[in-house]
């Protein structure tokens, strides 16, 4: 008998899908209509749907839906569907002989004839002193978990494009005072997004280049320079809710595929296979061009029905 | 005052979108939400969808839908966004300087900056003796449909792939006796789908080459050859239901773009477009690998976006 000293479990599996947002969860559905061996690995489901500040009104079918619905109906799409389920991170592809080990955070090992890499973006750090000490304690990463906590409170939104406005006309309804500190002098976000945080009073201050977020227990401040007069300027909040953007969730396979120029796993479009043959990529982790939850659930369904064939003309 | 003597009407869009299936639905829920002037022209909505003959249990978010429903949500869901809407079939597009004329059958022309042909696909015909006279009168691409019109009838189902058992399984409660004919000598449908016809009772014949459909007012018989004996047999049945596959809907466009070996449109899937600048294409009527719902509604979204960009760079 053959020992695995490092990891605990070891099960051969048809696919693994990485990820549990739209792409992985429709790249489940269709593995498992196909009857294949499937198992989805994620630590939670729904991807950034879970952070959307402001109902989904653009995905098919669904006039108006708040991201947790979504990510019910999906999940529960998926679990009628005859899939394992492992709620855990990934730690590391492997490329071997017949297939791929994937292992994960807490030490389980896997094996698969042909894994979809559908991991999305992760949101992306400031990299201000101060912010990974004060994660949980006043600085946020999803508005739409954490925007009750703050009732009555004074906050900042870092970031002044589509989902920093989102995020504080959401934060409006439970907050004092809101801010949004945007880098750039000059703001992207949608007219509308524009006008209707005017109307709601937001602040919204340009040319803050965020520096360090202050506190003792909770944060209690943060320090920005005004890019402008190059002064340091200290505004009294207790809450930082940052929306600068996203960041491809890729660490576990970068010696199997290519990256674009922002990180994204390059893949062929019209059948989603990377650069190593039997590792797809969907949704969100791609270079796809779009980043939409109808796009990302049509790719991983692309992925799924190419990963199918790719399986059965191997074996 | 220029004079348009063939053409009724003329109007100016941004983007005009040929086609009311999951592309043509979700293309226009996008370019409406980027406050794009948009145009659906559409003969019905739902496309193949409104010609399934079981639910629907792929497309994430629905566990079960029947094909009349969802369509009904993606009408629905298109009509709450703004966009107009024209009832009517492409006669013709074509380029002209800054954009493209597109007429319909009923003689009227828009003009648009840009356009998407999300058009999918038409049941394939038989190309037997006595098809095109007794369509509406026996003959059927649509098990959905007519189904219910032959209760107690015998039927025949042309075509022995699983879009065919599919049919033979629901014609089933309706009709007394359900034949099956299948041109090749094996059957390629899945083995569950044979095994619940099987057991329903529908007889499956193989290498039939149907010839010619025969009746007075309406069908009363089909004659088809045994491809082994070579011999013509007459099969007593009331409906023919043509199940073997589609083609895709591009008779509009044919010098503007190319052509894949199955007659689908060629499309850069990074960007949807064709060869011809500013007209894109989504779905069932392109290359796409994979024919499915979720996967046309992600394409139409995709070229939607796409000729946001397009328009945009452009003006």
């Amino acid at each position: 008998m053959k020992q695995f000293p490092k990891f605990y479990t070891k099960m051969l599996y048809d696919l693994i899908i990485i990820g549990g947002g739209p792409a992985g969860a429709a790249a489940g559905i269709y593995s498992a209509r196909r009857k294949l061996n499937t198992l989805v690995i994620a630590k939670s489901f729904g991807g950034q749907m879970a952070r959307k500040a402001v109902d989904i009104e653009n995905y098919p079918g669904f006039e108006k839906i708040s991201g947790l619905e979504l990510i019910q109906k999906f999940e529960k799409h998926l679990r009628k569907n005859k899939v394992d389920i492992e709620r855990d991170t990934v730690g590391k592809v492997k490329k071997i002989k017949d297939g791929f080990f994937v292992s994960t955070k807490s030490r389980k090992q896997f094996q698969a004839k042909a894994v979809i890499v559908a991991s999305g973006a992760d949101p992306r750090p400031l990299e201000a002193i101060g912010e990974k000490k004060f994660i949980g304690r006043g600085v946020s990463y999803c508005t739409a978990c954490d925007g009750p906590i703050f009732a009555d409170k004074d906050v900042a939104v870092v970031g002044g494009g589509n989902s920093g406005f989102e995020a504080a006309i959401s934060l409006h309804s439970y907050a004092k005072k809101v801010y949004i500190l945007e880098f750039n002098p000059q703001i992207i976000a949608d007219g509308e997004n524009q006008k209707l945080a005017e109307k709601l009073g937001v602040e919204v201050i340009t040319n803050a280049a965020l520096k360090e977020i202050r506190g003792g227990n909770f944060v209690d401040s943060v320090i920005y320079e005004d890019r402008k007069s190059k002064k340091l300027i200290t505004l009294k909040v207790q809450g930082v809710f940052v929306e600068i953007g996203s960041q491809p969730a890729t660490s576990f396979v970068k010696d199997l595929v290519e990256f674009s120029e922002k990180d994204e796993i390059k893949f062929d479009p019209r059948n989603n296979m990377t650069k190593t043959p039997g590792l797809f990529a969907a949704g969100d982790v791609t270079d796809v061009k779009w980043k939409q939850i109808v796009i990302a659930a049509g790719e991983g369904t692309k992925a799924a029905l190419s990963a199918y064939e790719y399986i059965i003309n191997k074996s």
